[in-house]
């Protein structure tokens, strides 16, 4: 078997944070390469009915628990970023137009803007914080704030969001290797080992 | 640090019976046992919000494929049964006069209740599939039914669900490692790590 594995994720997703920081070198020990795709959670929330974490009971406590712990684990930098979560509709549509035109410029966007929600903690629902990085990543800071506003990108965004659900995609991240999904930060060492063993 | 691992689970859990052929291996190479303690992850639903992985749109689907799926990759026995979720107030009750009287009895008893649902696909809400089981690893027919109608019992497992919501126990399997909560069985090698280096 050959082909990309794709990495689902949702830029105010902690555990998609997390697993940003490992997927590129876990895939490419099995001699292949990523393609990430942000969605809105939010999307595949109404399908589920799912709510965001923090506002489950018990849940909500141990998550807050487990993503500090998480950045000590993987020795990533973590701040628990306020406002959270935050809509991250902008951040995501700049994504897709960088992606169109390089990956690998969109791939350096998206850790620089994970890094500055959960790194730093600064509110990228905030169109001049998503310019400020993407200035950071050599980006023309007018061309990005077109984009968050453009018609052409939010449509973009909104089918990436729609592809998600049709394929099962539910969380955040979600990997898909093969037509095979996993979900979840802790399923990477399974993905890697699905890869090395062409399935089981 | 030293003490016991808890191994929290629902009998009807797929990850919790997953978890189960896995949790003693991790822990006694680490140097520590563990006490099993099952309990009604309805009452934590009931905190949470949740609802059976099986009724929630996208996740369901996952969940079935996910399971078989884990069935092969740990190479244990794995059938859907049907019904399912079932009620497993029975035996449970069971599990927790026998751990009181020989743990290990206890803990054989869970292994075979878990086999019969997700090995055999037995359905073990009726009282005399649990009657049974019990039977095959030599605990008296007669002890049995009178333990599942017993209020002695029931109390017992009632306080061990409150006590599993007090310690914010939302999901099965669920681990309390030194006061540390982890969840889920993708997270058992993570427990393992945790022992080993003495937290981080």
């Amino acid at each position: 078997m050959s082909g990309f594995v794709e990495f689902w994720f949702d830029f105010s997703s902690p555990y998609g944070y997390f697993a940003s920081h490992k997927v590129d070198v876990a895939v490419a020990k099995a001699g292949r390469s990523t393609i990430w795709k942000p969605f809105m959670l939010g999307a595949a929330f109404k399908v589920t009915g799912a709510r965001p974490f923090m506002d489950v009971p018990l849940k909500g406590d141990y998550c807050v628990h487990d993503w500090a712990r998480l950045g000590r684990y993987y020795r990533v930098p973590w701040v628990q970023p306020d406002p959270f979560p935050v809509a991250t509709l902008g951040a995501a549509r700049v994504f897709y137009w960088l992606d169109n035109e390089d990956p690998g410029v969109a791939k350096a966007f998206a850790k620089a803007i994970y890094h500055a929600y959960f790194g730093e903690g600064r509110n990228i629902s905030l169109p001049e914080v998503v310019v400020d990085v993407a200035a950071g990543v050599n980006v023309n800071p007018q061309r990005v704030e077109d984009v968050i506003a453009s018609p052409q990108w939010k449509q973009r965004l909104m089918e990436a969001s729609a592809e998600a659900v049709s394929r099962g995609v539910f969380g955040s991240p979600f990997f898909i290797v093969d037509g095979e999904g996993f979900w979840g930060a802790d399923r990477l060492p399974m993905v890697a080992e699905w890869l090395e063993r062409d399935g089981w």
